[in-house]
């Protein structure tokens, strides 16, 4: 047996999410797939991030075991020649030791959002962006998102089905960025709870549209109550980017 | 009656390419559609650059005449709201003199073509950029571009259904980049014959993997035959980035 570990890139559009489902398309699948007809074996491929329903990758982590050897290059190549047409790539093919794990071994994680804001919709990125029409203080952004960064108990971005164990989390990084006509919103931290980076995001614009001061964050913070934060946004901007590993 | 320039994005893959078809969708098309939805009138848009079938736009000018005057932000708004939900943006709408015309008026028309340069095939970009595995040797494609600036006899560059009058053009920039995984060919001139970038592209990518030397582009131009060029590459990677008038 031989586990390796695969960087993917995905357009989540088509796909109900990471995880496999009985009522539709997903990446897990799509993998999963690749993996039977490349290695004749049945296999779980497990990632580091679940992603939503239309959430895209850039960079994420899965392992599998396959039955016996292969060059890495041919793993990477095998696996990307099973999985067309779908637009789910590896990036690269990696050995690695036995007890590593996608998911458990991860010690952090970075996503970008990205928010076109402009009075024209997405044309060409439709479904990888999240059109804002309204004009956009990303400065104000910042000073916001400042207040989320540390460790923290993030009830407030936290969603009702979130299953982690607890809300403590600690915020590493969380940048906004004008680049063009875009917002980017940088995020990194050891793990999210589910739809946190959404729903920071979502809170985030309610502050560069005006209708919140920056400070409002805080307060939104400390109350430790969902209805206290922003609405959350859609997932067509959202990227993961990178899982990191010692 | 009041004539309005329209800028325009979109994405090229659903469409037969801008020009109305009996057999499919055209981006012409879905503009004429949204012009008489907006002003209840029936009439021609017509554009500085007919696009082939999945060729892009983040830059396409077109023109129309409307039955009467509007504020331009609300045609650019209203053509939107009933563009919807086809790919196809009008990023910007001016009002113009009588006499302007989106094709006739143009003195420039700019390209740009993205070849994905890595062994992964295109996943979050598929159909967006041409997917070529094999390392490509941008230096090498920029001494071999050079030869083609100026004015030329483009016939080896030229398709055979291609209704020019002359295969005489004056080109005024061709230049290769690479942009980290990407290989960006830029290219301008007062306008293009039928499927002259797809060719010139196709060819070059034969001097970037080594196939041919940067001095066989001269020789292949000097033939003045399509068959002493390289094969047409595919429209996915072709955007029309920009059209310029006086």
């Amino acid at each position: 047996m031989a586990r390796y570990k695969l960087t993917i890139e995905y357009d989540g559009r088509p796909y109900h999410g990471w995880q496999r489902q009985d009522h539709g398309p997903s990446v897990q699948q799509a993998l999963e797939e690749a993996v039977l007809r490349f290695c004749q074996s049945e296999t779980l491929v497990q990632c580091a991030g679940r992603t939503d329903a239309g959430v895209h990758a850039t960079g994420q982590v899965a392992h599998f075991d396959a039955p016996r050897d292969y060059r890495c290059d041919r793993v990477r190549d095998g696996l990307n020649f099973h999985l067309r047409p779908h637009p789910v790539v590896v990036l690269a093919a990696e050995a690695v030791a036995d007890d590593f794990h996608a998911r458990f071994s991860a010690i952090g994680r970075s996503y970008l959002f990205r928010i076109l804001n402009r009075r024209a919709p997405a044309g060409l990125d439709a479904g990888r962006v999240w059109w804002v029409p309204v004009a956009l203080d990303a400065d104000a952004m910042q000073q916001g998102a400042d207040y989320l960064l540390g460790h923290h108990d993030f009830t407030t971005f936290r969603a009702s089905e979130c299953q982690a164990k607890s809300p403590m989390k600690t915020l590493d990084a969380l940048s906004v960025t004008r680049v063009g006509e875009e917002i980017h919103v940088a995020t990194s931290a050891r793990s999210f709870l589910h739809h946190q980076v959404r729903n920071m995001v979502g809170t985030l614009k309610l502050v560069g549209e005006g209708k919140w001061r920056p400070e409002d964050m805080k307060r939104a913070l400390d109350a430790r109550d969902r209805s206290a934060g922003g609405p959350t946004c859609p997932p067509d901007g959202l990227y993961l980017t990178a899982v990191h590993y010692r």
